[in-house]
């Protein structure tokens, strides 16, 4: 749930720089690669990495369930379409939670947590019944295997995608934002030591104090105890009888971006590819060209795929403060649009999130902060109010604010005078479009464009048939052996029993010097 | 002491790939860098990117000592000559000391050993009378001050370039294959777990016994323990009166390629450049051409810029050898050219080695196996007969070796015997050749060349001024806190309490339900 997207039609398109791969043997490699997506904003940049291979010459194809949220077919690759045991109906239905979760109740705590964990199962599965469909659709597997592909790109949200390339035999390629409990740096066997890498969640720095270490340690032994393995993902593995680890990963693109994270240690197979959907763009429709023109310039508001449509009360909240504001408003809105909505303000179905943010029109942008959205706003240097719901986007809207790219409103205690508050803090103050732009200036300066980079890296492993030389040792051990507790016993034993024989013989001597101590000798006799 | 190198003339012209360098901010920016290099074969890498820096616009000034082994003036670039404490005479004398070595002696091994520490405290004389001229050199200091330069370019072996940079007040790049005791590892605060991280020298690969990580465990701990500075970098900070670490770099360039590397953790300012050296190249020199031209190929014999000379009887041992083979052997040779030398061994003062490995007829290196030349005969997939001699030369060779790129013979006892089976396992056994091609493909498969890599990293630290997002906080913490040792101890008492408390609970109960064990029962009154 993190960012809107326009597929299908003319957005496909891509002006993606061409000139990075400057290696002679990528230019004349065509594979063969199947991608296993997962659905929701992490299609985005599943997308845009499918079409780009299509693009290039390569034979892709993206199994996709026959009902979805957004994914769908593209002018570059084909689809293997499969059955799924749940209709439009349960996914809208999946989707309104969000909407109910918006509403300002006067239900007690416990039927709204009760609420919440009744939609977390529904979206648990929601995923099980797509990745079961599939996995125990023997029909299709065995058409799969006969494709003779090259490579599996899959999101690890899911192991699907990992367990089919174990299947067919061949390499897997994840593109991740980050999956709970850093598995996918466990699993890379790559160290986050506890001291200076915060774990996700605990919104601590990298520079911590004692008491925070203590917080961030236990943290971290917590989840190296903890299994290993998310719930829904036990059940999968358990269905399908394979019990492998997450490990058999050969390379990891990972939408981060360091001018977003703490600098921590990565593995040589992890490759950081964030903001690979900003060069994904087309121009602005002519009407909504004309529209957004103007001298105060507009604000784009989006809350994700999930939250398209919000309560009425807080629906009314919003438009009161853009009444109140001379910049256009373009709001990605599924719901019902009332009846009182100002003239400066346009709801639409969908909207061009990212041609709109690239326009040099827009002055500000309101976003939940999902990992697509914040770096479509920071690649065209948008300062941005944010409003967290969940995930990472807290974490998300802190670290933007913290470096002075926007400010965070509470979306579920929001008031028009906040609201107006803090929009009317990132249009005027002049400082945070100053913030912004240096950040953009940074994150654009890379030697290859995410998506080239993304494209290159997965041609690489197709015509190497896997990276075999980046596995790292690590993954193969068990923690004890990881961690070196096993040694550290050991030296510890000797270290122990070398004292206590110094000890005793200290006592020893003692006593034969000191004979009057006859009590003891008398025990030791 | 690595490899050789053309040096002046000609072999200036950089055949470079321009195409990688896409980002758009990076063509336009033009800046000021102070190159503070370090001699022998350290000079290569250094010198390919400050006249790659020099002939994309940047202003480039080098500083370099007016004695010096192989440094000198380049097209691309200006020098600040600073006088030193020595001469030629003694520069020689140190660079004859590895004939010596080389010598079948009749000496016993103290004597040796003895030589062999006198040569290495002759060695850490000559890098101290350099770095003290220039760090003393208040004149030349303040005329350095007065350039405006952007960063500073340094080979970390000797901090005088970080220190230059400190006083200045700028950056600091760092270009360098590694530092004895891993010092660049440990101040960028990159962890290197034991468990599969082999410490160098120990000759480990990353999947060890539990012996083996016992013993790489207490060299880890050695080395942590170990003050963090090497025996002359301690007299020259002293010296300077400034108690820095060498944790003030921005950017490591290193000079290191994974698919000769096992894979560990590594920082987000860590960037591998490994065969930066490579593109940089001529064509043959007409009279070479014709001469190395003939159906069965020739043989490139060098043995770094410190061994260019060898003592009589081994000399003879391989031209015995040469004798017996029918390619042609193009041999780096500064000493006393004896009579008796085959038709097909031509030995020459300089060979320019990277053209020659790069003509299609090299069939085999014959080399030291010094960090640059292992990359200039893997670029070009040329089969190798390594003879390590010291640094990271028996790992390099190992390295190679274990990969089927080639074969290792020891030069200390080498026979023409050895040196013959050696030779023609290589010249003859098909293997080699394919490993290294396969090898080179791996390592000529990346999205961006070394050199324009360094190229491109350099200019990002001196168009932002630093990188300062990606500078881990783990340098700023003590080893203590770095390990969590305070946290580690916290934890550990709180567990300990925990027993001792219920064990004393434990005992309170037995007491009172068991009043018969009454001894205990007065003791505790």
């Amino acid at each position: 749930c993190e960012c809107v997207w326009t597929v299908g039609g003319t957005s496909d398109t891509i002006f993606a720089n061409d000139t990075a791969s400057s290696s002679s043997s990528s230019s004349s490699y065509l594979g063969n690669l199947l991608v296993v997506p997962m659905d929701g904003s992490h299609w985005v940049g599943m997308k845009a990495i499918a079409q780009e291979m299509g693009r290039r010459g390569h034979r892709v194809t993206v199994v996709i369930p026959e009902v979805s949220i957004r994914m769908g077919p593209g002018k570059y690759y084909d689809t293997e379409i499969h059955p799924v045991p749940y209709d439009r109906a349960y996914i809208d239905s999946v989707a309104s939670a969000h909407k109910d979760m918006m509403q300002k109740s006067s239900q007690s705590f416990m039927v709204r947590t009760k609420k919440r964990f009744s939609h977390i199962l529904k979206v648990i599965d929601l995923i099980h019944g797509t990745a079961e469909s599939l996995l125990f659709n023997d029909s299709l597997i065995s058409h799969l295997a006969q494709q003779g592909f090259d490579a599996v790109l899959t999101d690890p949200m899911v192991p699907t995608g990992s367990l089919i390339a174990r299947k067919l035999g061949i390499p897997t390629i994840n593109l991740l934002r980050g999956i709970p409990f850093s598995l996918d740096v466990n699993s890379a066997g790559c160290p986050s030591p506890p001291s200076y890498v915060p774990r996700f969640f605990t919104g601590y720095s990298d520079k911590m104090s004692f008491k925070e270490r203590v917080v961030n340690t236990l943290v971290s032994v917590y989840r190296h105890i903890y299994t290993g393995r998310c719930m829904h993902e036990e059940r999968i593995f358990k269905k399908s009888q394979s019990h492998i680890q997450v490990n058999i990963v050969i390379l990891c693109l990972n939408r981060i971006d360091l001018i977003l994270e703490f600098p921590r240690p990565l593995m040589p197979n992890m490759v950081l590819v964030g903001g690979i959907n900003c060069n994904v763009r087309n121009p602005l429709p002519e009407d909504l060209e004309s529209w957004v023109s103007g001298e105060f310039g507009f604000v784009v508001f989006t809350l994700g795929t999930m939250v398209s449509d919000l309560p009425e009360e807080k629906t009314s909240i919003f438009l009161e403060a853009f009444r109140q504001i001379p910049q256009k408003v373009i709001w990605r809105y599924t719901g019902q649009v009332p009846d009182n909505v100002p003239e400066n303000v346009k709801m639409m179905g969908w909207v061009p999130q990212n041609d709109l943010l690239a326009h040099p029109g827009a002055r500000a942008f309101i976003t939940h902060a999902g990992s697509h959205g914040i770096f479509e706003g920071l690649c065209h240097a948008v300062p941005m109010v944010m409003m967290p719901i969940g995930a990472d986007q807290h974490h998300n809207a802190q670290r933007l604010a913290d470096k002075g790219a926007g400010v965070v409103v509470d979306i579920f205690s929001i008031t028009t005078e906040s609201l107006l508050q803090g929009l009317n803090e990132v249009l005027h103050d002049v400082r945070y479009k100053e913030d912004v732009q240096k950040l953009s200036a940074l994150h654009k300066d890379r030697p290859v464009e995410p998506l080239d980079l993304s494209v290159y890296w997965t041609e690489y492993v197709m015509r190497h048939k896997g990276a075999k030389h980046l596995k790292p040792a690590g993954i193969d051990l068990n923690w004890i052996q990881y961690f070196c507790l096993d040694v550290i016993a050991l030296l510890a034993s000797v270290v122990l029993l070398f004292g206590i024989l110094i000890v005793k013989c200290m006592k020893l001597c003692f006593r034969k010097l000191n004979p009057r101590s006859s009590c003891y000798k008398k025990k030791a006799e």
